[in-house]
């Protein structure tokens, strides 16, 4: 069989590096006779490159040719990408994407369309990384209603803020070693702004819950604001401050989905993921709580997730999978400010005791934390669960209280 | 399409609960009009249970009845249950079982005969209770080279360490609190002696290095001899005691497997691993190590595997999965006296000093360990790596020393 790789950067190279060194396996594995790539699309040259000779620079050459019945995309960002795969869908080819932009995006009409041609649409390295998660998710965990879904789903903000944790340093440090280390791009806006779990988590609940969700429909905080002042509040609270993209089914027509950063309690199994690992918590109704942990992202992790899709596509051509993944409705993520949450509040007063006493009066108890060397007007402490629009109310209904940071509270 | 269900136990009866619950969306999955338990196999009598019309105590009915396409094997134990399943998958019944005894001794035969009448044998809930395992390590990581595979495999005996290291009860009183929350059975000796753990671990090595590992050639070391004394040393160095299973490609032609109480550092994966959760390590020479994490045992977990077992098998009759399970070869398992590792060491002595002096002739370094209120002939040390057999001729070496314990320490 006949596939052709779409992007030649870290993950497509990856995915070739892949086929070859363990190539005898994987063609046992794909029941197939033979599993070569025949083309490489890109619109670089890579003279002296093993691969130099599937070198191609017209899209077309693969679309037309009905030997490639698989085709892999991992060109990244919406175009051309979204008009090649839907091409390739379209005439009846396989396609297998690690874009995660793409996914979000399109993945209801992507599927869509593999579904009219009985083709295979596979992502499983859209989200994290090399671990698996889209195909047990689909089916190891089928038997179950899968109530909630929350993660680690971003290796660099995940590096950043163990960084913080860890080590002592401040955002802008960590930020820049993440660079240094090549976890990190030049424009990090992706991932320090939390868009890149937010596509990840939007993926998630689709599988999950059967719906398309749209990444602009999901209230998205990165990490920018944490300071190290509040890292220590946290530490004496007995946990971490990590980026959680979590989702929740509410009822047949009605999840929550919201990215943010959140407080962990030390024991959680998210909290001992360190560094650019990844972990995702699944909670189904039979099974109670699953966790998958690896590495989110690399070049032969991905690109292992890639090939795992494209053997699938081998052993299983011309008999589709169905995610059972439907377009979106309107209304369906529901606004985070309706939803249960506690709060650790950071906050300046002139007046500690009265502020104290006024907190209690509005919330009933409230957790007071500390820290070493706090300056005499810091006050940090988490309120009890209620809907975050009315915690706010009530915050704002507290005389000389000067609000500096607020982080969502998680019980995974 | 109908199926039956052999055992009407805890998981027999959980995948009926299972079907029962989450019906339309589990024949929605199936691509099947239908899907229904037609027959329960079972001796006792069910009086007044919802399933009582579907009660049938001759195999026969169930092997006979060309309609039902799907056993479900939850009875338990090697005999009849080798017998039952084989006679099924002769008559070209695909085959799901829970039972990990089964898998462990007959795997490699059931599997010959499964393919031989293109039906399938599927046992994701023999291992890890609901956590998807045996798929991933199968599909999704297929692309893989997998090196080594290690875990917490047995609920038991992680509730019972984790009630000596965080509540400071003896291994006699944890037992008896497993046992009085229904962990362990009354008689405990397939859990603490480690033959539980010794099963799945023969189960995973031979799906990931693709030969059969008889649960004899496995040297199995289980709990029953761990103390409190041991416990504290091994927090003073920054660990906790697991039991863990692990086995490790080698060469094309061997590899090691053990059970044993093991020293796993803080901060390791393994590490948090508490109460009656298991989690299964897998290293890959592409995706590094990847870590799954959830409940090992219990009714409704279990039976979701089962079921997710059971839409596998309805979505593709006739379409046999191949795990590359072959029959085991004489001296597969090297002699784990072999194999590195290093010892943690706790022994007695009447002359401290010169045993200390001693021991650091025969091993270079070792790591000296403390405790509060240690007696004043306690010696406990971690060793250097070595070759099992020579770090114990060394030890045998060493004058004024009377061994107490060793435990093995991994470096998950």
């Amino acid at each position: 069989m006949y596939i052709a790789i779409m992007g030649y950067g870290t993950v497509g190279s990856g995915v070739a590096e892949v086929i070859s060194n363990n190539h005898d396996s994987i063609v046992k594995k794909s029941s197939q006779a033979e599993l070569e790539v025949k083309y490489i699309l890109d619109l670089r040259d890579f003279p002296g490159d093993v691969n130099e000779s599937k070198m191609v620079k017209d899209f077309n050459i693969i679309l037309n040719d009905p030997e490639v019945k698989v085709v892999v995309e991992t060109m990244g960002g919406l175009h051309p990408a979204y008009e090649f795969v839907s091409s390739c869908l379209k005439a009846g080819k396989s396609v297998v994407t690690s874009n995660k932009e793409l996914v979000a995006a399109k993945g209801d009409e992507l599927l869509a369309i593999a579904k009219e041609k009985n083709a295979n649409f596979l992502f499983e390295a859209s989200v994290g990384g090399g671990i698996p998660i889209i195909r047990p998710i689909s089916q190891c965990l089928a038997a179950n209603r899968i109530d909630e879904i929350a993660g680690i789903l971003n290796g660099t903000t995940n590096f950043i803020l163990t960084m913080m944790i860890d080590k002592n340093m401040s955002f802008e440090d960590a930020l820049k070693l993440a660079q240094d280390n090549g976890y990190a791009e030049k424009d990090p806006t992706a991932d320090v702004e939390g868009h890149d779990a937010c596509r990840k988590i939007c993926i998630l609940a689709a599988l999950c819950f059967g719906k398309h969700v749209y990444p602009d429909a999901v209230y998205t905080e990165g990490i920018t604001k944490i300071t190290l002042t509040d890292v220590e509040y946290v530490r004496s609270w007995g946990g971490v401050i990590k980026l959680i993209g979590r989702a929740k089914r509410l009822s047949e027509d009605k999840i929550s989905a919201i990215v943010s950063p959140a407080l962990v309690k030390n024991g959680s199994q998210l909290a001992s993921v360190n560094d650019v690992f990844n972990a995702i918590l699944v909670r189904g109704d039979a099974t109670g709580d699953v966790v998958f942990y690896g590495k989110g992202a690399g070049k032969l992790p991905t690109a292992s997730a890639v090939v795992a899709d494209v053997i699938d596509c081998a052993r299983n051509i011309e008999k589709r999978k169905d995610f059972g993944w439907e377009s979106g409705t309107e209304n369906y993520v529901v606004d985070y400010n309706e939803l249960e949450t506690a709060l650790y509040v950071r906050a300046k007063t002139d007046d500690k005791a009265n502020a104290v006493e006024a907190l209690k009066a509005v919330f009933g108890e409230i957790e007071i934390l500390s820290r070493e060397n706090a300056e005499a007007d810091e006050l940090a402490f988490v309120t009890p669960s209620g809907a975050e629009k009315e915690l706010n109310s009530k915050l704002e209904g507290v005389d000389k209280l000067s609000v500096l940071s607020k982080i969502r509270v998680v019980d995974y």
